[in-house]
């Protein structure tokens, strides 16, 4: 097998959120050529004041184009999808015609639907990415990062072209950017590993407004959280995804220890009166569970209770 | 038979909260001798500047009696207990020793545990009534009534003496003081008809600090209530009451309309940072179930939640 080595002249961030700019930002201040695709606020303050990295390791003001003209994608040889997921076919659908087939898209997102979504819409070689990094924006062009910065990257085979060395080159990329990455061989069963603490989290963390280490405090919390995982278990097992019940647990104890003082994305963006992701974490689970008759009323209180919270903000 | 005609000189509201403060306050305005029995800041305030009654059909102050010397019980004729469920035996076990052997109970309590934790202290006569009103404290010595005002009073048969006169004795006094009372036939099943309708709305009111009007707008939560409904009723029928789905729905309609911009009492208290009754309510069905080996996941999720949020109080 002959590997092309594409080069990834003109790279784009498609969703300028913590992840984008953790990401899109590290690329950027090892010298490639990045630019933003934001809403007009946040690409305004990036472009004319810069992504200001305030990280665990250095503090760094990185110069940077943005712009909120999805037809800048036009160039595009690498695109990092980091849109919420319930963007991601609004967004998609909008810049179909506009990205070039060579494009490749790397996505960063949260839960297991968005490359399915993805390959619907556009037929570019696209990714999947497990993203491993705690960060949130401050304003419209501080990204704070709080720990880790990792990627396992893959391709998840019957929805995507056959790798022909871009998962290579993504690695080397990120590598030559201080951004650990590697080729996960299954990178289905890291998504949905981590689409599982997700559901587990998010939710529970949002609805309380409390970190994941004061959650498990209560031993309520404890009961719920394995039950919403027996749930998921269930469902992924029926999705061909194989997990066992003690590796469930570790995953859920790990964020829980290593991640005591966080709040979940859902909790933030409660907090900020934005919609959530909450359909395409527990209310996926939900989803799947109607599609093949399995009960999931644990996921659906917790689903239910955070889409109420969302119906006062609108 | 020889009906005794009590005479209830002596009345005390063991609780100042707006339930206590409704119902003996009426009593005290209609002439009657109604003492309080309240947490030092509230009883100094009802003592000194008297009981501010902001009702639907008159604003009034009441001048009345108030301490927090438990041992002033000692002359009881009539108690009404409206202490919160999870002080019930605490207080009980306190006041044993002090409350003579005429004294007359009435529980204007929440739940349905209350009068079986009362009986296993205390060997009073004892009554329980089911309250129908909307009222909240502003401050401490003022009641602030939304609407309604009536009382369903009864004997719990197995768990009581023999009613020798005293239902009559207690409607005929609340009719007197403008407060609808009257003898409900099967008690209990008013009870649990109330505690459904607690188990229904207080949580998730209390979990989303919403009113239940809006509560139910959403589609989830609608489903929510139908699930914790369907927990509840297979427990009501193990603990022989009958309630039939749809008498069920209706009960909860009913709450949805008429008291749509209503938060429950749990929302109340988590507000204040107060600890809530939750343990009585939708926890009390999670014990039955426990009890009885009921799957009860609904109920357990919004305990859980509430628990949870109760211990950021802490």
């Amino acid at each position: 097998m002959i590997y092309k080595t594409p080069s990834y002249q003109k790279i784009y961030v498609l969703g300028a959120g913590a992840v984008g700019c953790y990401f899109g930002g590290m690329l950027a201040r090892a010298g490639h050529e990045v630019a933003f695709i934001a809403r007009p606020d946040r690409a305004g303050a990036l472009n004319s004041l810069g992504l200001e990295m305030d990280c665990k390791a250095f503090h760094e003001t990185i110069q940077v184009k943005a712009s909120s003209d999805l037809s800048a994608l036009k160039d595009a040889d690498l695109v990092l999808l980091s849109v919420k997921s319930l963007d991601t076919e609004g967004t998609l659908t909008q810049i179909k015609s506009v990205l070039p087939n060579k494009a490749v898209i790397l996505s960063l997102q949260n839960g297991v639907a968005n490359i399915d979504i993805a390959t619907n819409i556009i037929t570019n070689p696209i990714y999947a990415a497990v993203v491993y990094v705690a960060a949130g924006m401050i304003g419209q062009r501080t990204m704070k990062h709080h720990g880790r910065g990792e990627l396992l990257v893959g391709s998840l085979g019957s929805t995507s072209p056959t790798d022909d060395g871009n998962l290579e080159e993504i690695c080397k990329l990120f590598e030559g950017a201080s951004v650990p990455c590697s080729i996960a061989p299954e990178i289905k069963r890291d998504m949905w590993l981590k689409f599982l603490v997700n559901c587990s989290f998010n939710a529970i963390s949002g609805i309380g407004q409390i970190s994941y280490g004061e959650m498990v405090k209560s031993p309520g919390i404890v009961k719920m959280i394995e039950e919403i995982t027996k749930e998921f278990l269930a469902i992924a097992r029926l999705e061909d995804v194989k997990i066992s019940v003690s590796e469930a647990l570790a995953a859920n104890d790990s964020i829980a220890t290593t991640m005591a003082t966080q709040v979940s994305s859902t909790a933030q963006d409660l907090a900020k009166g934005k919609m959530t992701e909450i359909d395409f974490l527990n209310g996926y689970i939900v989803e799947l569970g109607k599609r093949y008759g399995v009960q999931t009323p644990y996921n659906q209180s917790v689903h239910a209770l955070v889409k109420m919270m969302e119906s006062k903000i609108k």
